[in-house]
Formats: structure tokens, C-alpha cells, sequence
């Protein structure tokens, strides 16, 4: 870790721990949800509405911004930071995820890989080398070794190969990565295989990485084989580093990751399910268009202290839903950006008073609902 | 006028006036313009960015409210204000140029409209009395008569008709409004024609409103004649009430208004070319997909106080608005609605310091663009 960082454990509790991860756009406090920005903006919310939610460090993609506006012009208008007008820590993810799961043409060999862009067809080669020169030139304080991430149900040989791709490659990254002023952090993968997981923690520790990443779940493996295999690979990750599971981040999910050690998740859910009309509540998720919301005076979750709990009623917002209003998706986005923010912060205060067993028996979302699938694959 | 209300000239500069309107809900400083949030909410705006950028009242739809999501529900939750959580002066139109406009089914007796619902083609009958019912359970502040809105280009007779009708039906809903704390807004017709509004505005004004509406211009007749005949029915009213001018608010527009001794009005131009990729500005029309701004760092009106452009460049916002990023539109919205709330309130200043005509020559709008028609239709 160079010297710009520094990450502290506050306090542990069972595995689940509260630390501090220093960065040179300010402190991220963890356990920590880091909202989605793919192409630079959290959809449908400001900056200051993140600020205000408590947002402390936002995702952006690598691949995505490489096409559109192209890496180059994020770095003349001042590097991504000063382009979207966030002032806080960015973290960028590698566009390993989207290269493979965007478009069915993608082909990798150990160099890298071959695929046809999203946005207009065109043919392009991402190498690990080349996705740390993009990620150099957007600026984040954080960013993401380029992976091979297998997809749902790969088989044993197809799963030892991206363990072994993605080892070679977070090698290259490591030699390729110049900045100093940015967190570089290695990923394992390996399915829900432990000896792969193993193998895959081990070869990946090895490198000295500012911290890591455990991807290729949530991919539509049953969820206790998830839960499992993500508390089983963050027990062989050094504890003096961040610990980031990619792409869970619905309620349930965020305690299971806290419970098993992790320090910062990402989910898309919170804006797409607010685009989509629903609330996420600690009573469940509410679905908005749903008449029985008509007359109903309370806000989306009575005690949340957010701008969209603060003014309005359920029946406003259905009202806006139903009629297709912008403002509408715009308040339950930023509720499901808070709801979230909220429960780390919570789940982080438990942790630090020694009682995050107790705040865990104390919520009542069911596993399995909602968004349990990892769902970076909204960014297409 | 009721005692709740009270309007007071403050300065006059040729036609143009300085003014304040007391209203249960605030002051209104006039000259003014009013965002519309048709449907309840002022599209993409949140009422807490209407309040910073100094919005005084909104303007809202009591044809829409009615089917969406109903009057009595508005009434329910408590009215209007309380509904939309704006605690500032509104204005609800009565929908008479809704029923006339939307669907072509309409038809009008002496009595009253018989149409088909623009929301589920249902058969519906308003009066003037039934749109005085609907708009004291919305509850706004100001209050409009249900009139007679001839189409563009209508002749002679049909004019005639409606110039009548209208002041009939003005009569009718004089009598049917109750509320005290509502103002009542008669509307002047006639089209183009000098005589039909001298009679109009006759026929209106000895029913002696609390405010005078110009309606049935910016219906596609020449800009020309448009302007004529706003400053020559506005010197038919009297100068102790505030006069509106329905549907007309381009930047241009609002100085030409300003100038005829109008001192409201209202446009969906601001939030329509916001979720266009327009930005209004003094040098003109900006269309942010162009190319020519991928790299430019500017805000999209240097020195313009909104949010929008204290924290964004015209690149970041290009990008937002070629990737269809729901922001994008939040931000030229924003900073749409801004630039004509700012241009009414320098155009009060130069009038509070008597020196409009200087202000006004000092101004660059081309006469005619941008959307110098009735915007109204918008509200489809």
C-alpha cells in the first residue's frame, strides 16, 4: 500500500469488523456501500444528494468510460473526480466483468482479451495493461485488477482457468500500475470451489496487493453457496487489508458481508429497483405502483431521515410513479441509495459497541430478497 | 379581492411595473415567472431545488389532477400544497384549455364541455362549476376561470363565440368560488382582434377579479401580432390587479411581456428543452449533443449561480445527455428554470431602478426563438 493510503481496524466483532481506509480524497469508513456510478453519474442523483445520503465513495466503470466520453477526454477535463463533480474517493472498476459479459463475441486469450464494444460494434483489445492505463488516466483513489470472471455454472476447467488468467494477470497489473496516489487491489476468483479459492487467495496475496476483491459470485449460484464461499475466501485475506465482495449489496446481503469480514460491497439494486418503482423498507420492499399506496400519508420508511422521507407520502410518490414523473424515480433512488448508506453505518456502529450479533437478529429482511444476483450486469 | 390578498405596485417604468402579491402561502414578487409542474410536480425538479433557485410559485393543472390521481385525493392528503410538499404560492389552470386541446372530441355548449379523458378515453362533463370544485379541493392560492380558448386561426365568428362564452362562464365561476383564501383570475379572449378584446376585457373585468389572465395568444399567429395584442389588452386592465400572460415565457418572451405591464407568466419551455439537451442562456440556444462541446469546461452560463453551473462543465453535461443519463436532464432543467427566474428578477430590479429600457436593449434573445408558441400542449 503506498504511502497516500493507510487502513486501520477499529474494532472487530466475531469476524465482522469497523476500520478506516485513508485515501487522498478523504477517509472512507468501513463497513461501507459504495454506490454504482457507471458512466460517471449514480443515475438519477447529484453528487450533493450523495454527499447529503452520507455516500462516501461512489464506483465508476473502467469500460464504460473508456467508449463514452473516452478515458483521454476524462483526463483533459481534470481526471474523473473534477469531471463528475465528486470530490469524495472514486473507486473504478477494471471492465474485466463488462468485456465478458457484455456481448457474446468476447475472445480471451493469456494476452488478453478481443471483443466488439457495447456502444457502436467497433472491435477493441483490453489487456491488464491497458485497463491500468485507462484507470491511471480516469484517476480514482481506487482501482481493480483486470480479471477473468467465469461465468454462471462454469465448469471445473473453465473455473481453474480464470483463477490461473487472473493471478497472471493481476502480475501484469501490479507491474503495470505507476500511480501512487491510487489503491491498487487484486480480485479472486475460483466459483464456489474452495481449493480454487485457496489457490486463487494465495497466488493473489502473494503480489502484496493495497487490498482485495473477491468476484465471480452472485452469478446465480444458490445463495447459501455464496455466503458460504464469500465468508469461507475472506477468512484468506490478510485482515489488515479492505476486504470487497463486487456486485451484493442488497439489505441482506450487506449484513451476510459485514458478518463474514467484508469492508465495502457495490450493488446497482438501490437505483435500478428506484427506477423500477419500488422502496426498499425494513419491512421488505415495497412496490410503488401498487394501489393500496393511493391515500397513504407515511413516508417510504417512517424514522429514515432522508430528503425523500422527510417530504413526502407514499401516495405523492405512487402518484408520480404511476404517472411517469422523473421526480418520482429521482426520491425513491435517493431513499434506496440512503436505506443502504444507512444500514453499513449501522451495521458499522454495532460492530464498534460489540453487538453486531444482536443487530443482526434484529432485522427482519429475508435471504434471497431482493437482488441477490450480482448486478453489475445493469451497466450495459 | 379577498383580505387574504393583496397586490401593491411598487415602481413603474413605462408599462412595465414592479409588484407584490401577498398570498396565503407568501409574497410574490412580480415581475415573475412561474415554473409549471403540470402533473404536481415541475418535471425533473425537486421542490427543494424550485426553492433555491428562487422559484415563487408553481403553476399546476386542474384537468390532469382530476383523472391523476384525482382532486379529492389531492383534497385527502391534505391539499395541493401539502401533496407536492410546497409550501410556497400555487396556481392551478382550470383546464378549459386542456379540454379543448386534448382530443379532438371535444364538445361545447353554453353549458359546459362534454369530452373523452385523455388518461383512459372515459366520457367526462366540466362546467364552470365543476372546475371551480376541482380547483378549491386542489387548494392553490390562485385560482383560474374556466374559459373558452379558440383554436389557432380561428375566424371571426368562432372568436366572437368565444369571447362570449368566456365571459359568461366568468360570471358562472365567479359565483360558484367560495374560498377566501383563493384568488379567482378572470381571462381575456379575442385572438388578434383589437375590438373582441376590448370586449373581452370589458366584460371581464366588470366582474371585478382579483386578477386578470391574457389567454388565446402564442397559438401560432405571428410573433408580431402576438406582442401587439398582449400590450394592448394588458392597457385594458386595470392597474391596481396583476395581469398574467398564459403560456408565453422564452427569454424573449418574458422582456416583451416585462414590457407590455404583465406581471406573470408561466412556460413549460425551461424543463421541456432541459429533457432536450437545450440550455438556455444570454448567447442563445445551446444544444448540448453537439460535438463542439465534448471538451468544453465551462458551465453552461458563466456566472450563473444554479447548481448546474457551480458544479458542472458543458462536456460533463454533453456526456450525461448523449448517454441518456437521467442527471443530465436534472441539470438543464435546473439550470433552464434558473436562467428565467433570474432573467424576471433582473428584469423587477431594472424596473425597481427605472431602468428597464436600458436593461432591455442590453439583451441579446432574438425576437422568436426559442419557443415563442403556447407551450402549454405540453402538459399532454
Amino acid at each position: 500500500m503506498s504511502s497516500s493510503f493507510r487502513f486501520t481496524i477499529e474494532a472487530g466483532d466475531g469476524e465482522a469488523r469497523a476500520g478506516r481506509l485513508e485515501t487522498p480524497h478523504g477517509v472512507i469508513e468501513t463497513p461501507c456501500f459504495m454506490p454504482v456510478g457507471t458512466r460517471a453519474t449514480v443515475k438519477a442523483l447529484s453528487p450533493r444528494e450523495l454527499e447529503e445520503a452520507g455516500a462516501q465513495v461512489i464506483l465508476a466503470n473502467a469500460y464504460h468510460l473508456y467508449f463514452r466520453p473516452g478515458a483521454e477526454t476524462v483526463a483533459e477535463m481534470g481526471g474523473l473526480h473534477r469531471f463528475m463533480s465528486w470530490e469524495l474517493p472514486l473507486l473504478t472498476d477494471s471492465g474485466g466483468f463488462q468485456v465478458f459479459s457484455l456481448g457474446d463475441t468476447a475472445r480471451v486469450d493469456d494476452e488478453g482479451v478481443e471483443f466488439r464494444s457495447l456502444y457502436d460494434g467497433s472491435r477493441h483489445y483490453f489487456t491488464p495493461e491497458e485497463s491500468i492505463r485507462v484507470q491511471e488516466l480516469l484517476g480514482a483513489d481506487i482501482v481493480m485488477c483486470f480479471d477473468e470472471c467465469a461465468p454462471a455454472g462454469a465448469g471445473r476447467e473453465r473455473l481453474e482457468r480464470a483463477v490461473a488468467r487472473t493471478a497472471d494477470w493481476a502480475r501484469r497489473c501490479r507491474q503495470a500500475h505507476a500511480r501512487e496516489d491510487q489503491l491498487l487491489m487484486g480480485i479472486v476468483q475460483g466459483g464456489t470451489e474452495r481449493d480454487l479459492r485457496r489457490e486463487s487467495a494465495r497466488r493473489t496475496v502473494e503480489l502484496d496487493f493495497g487490498g482485495y476483491a473477491i468476484g465471480g459470485l452472485g452469478l446465480g449460484e444458490e445463495r447459501a453457496a455464496m455466503v458460504e464461499t464469500m465468508a469461507y475466501t475472506a477468512a484468506l485475506l490478510p485482515a489488515d487489508r479492505p476486504r470487497y465482495f463486487m456486485g451484493l449489496g442488497d439489505p441482506a446481503g450487506i449484513v451476510d458481508a459485514v458478518a463474514a469480514g467484508i469492508d465495502m460491497f457495490d450493488c446497482v439494486l438501490p437505483t435500478r429497483d428506484g427506477r423500477n418503482g419500488a422502496a426498499l423498507t425494513t419491512s421488505g420492499r415495497l412496490n410503488l405502483r401498487n394501489a393500496r399506496f393511493a391515500r397513504d400519508d407515511r413516508p417510504l420508511e417512517p424514522g429514515c431521515g432522508c430528503y425523500a422521507c422527510r417530504r413526502f407520502s407514499r401516495a405523492y410518490i405512487r402518484h408520480l410513479v404511476t404517472q411517469k414523473e422523473i421526480l418520482g424515480l429521482q426520491l425513491l433512488s435517493l431513499h434506496n441509495v440512503s436505506f443502504l448508506l444507512d444500514l453499513a453505518r449501522k451495521a458499522r456502529e454495532a460492530v464498534l459497541e460489540g453487538r453486531f450479533e444482536a443487530f443482526r437478529g434484529s432485522l427482519s429482511f429475508r435471504a434471497g430478497e431482493p437482488g441477490d444476483t450480482d448486478q453489475r450486469k445493469e451497466q450495459t
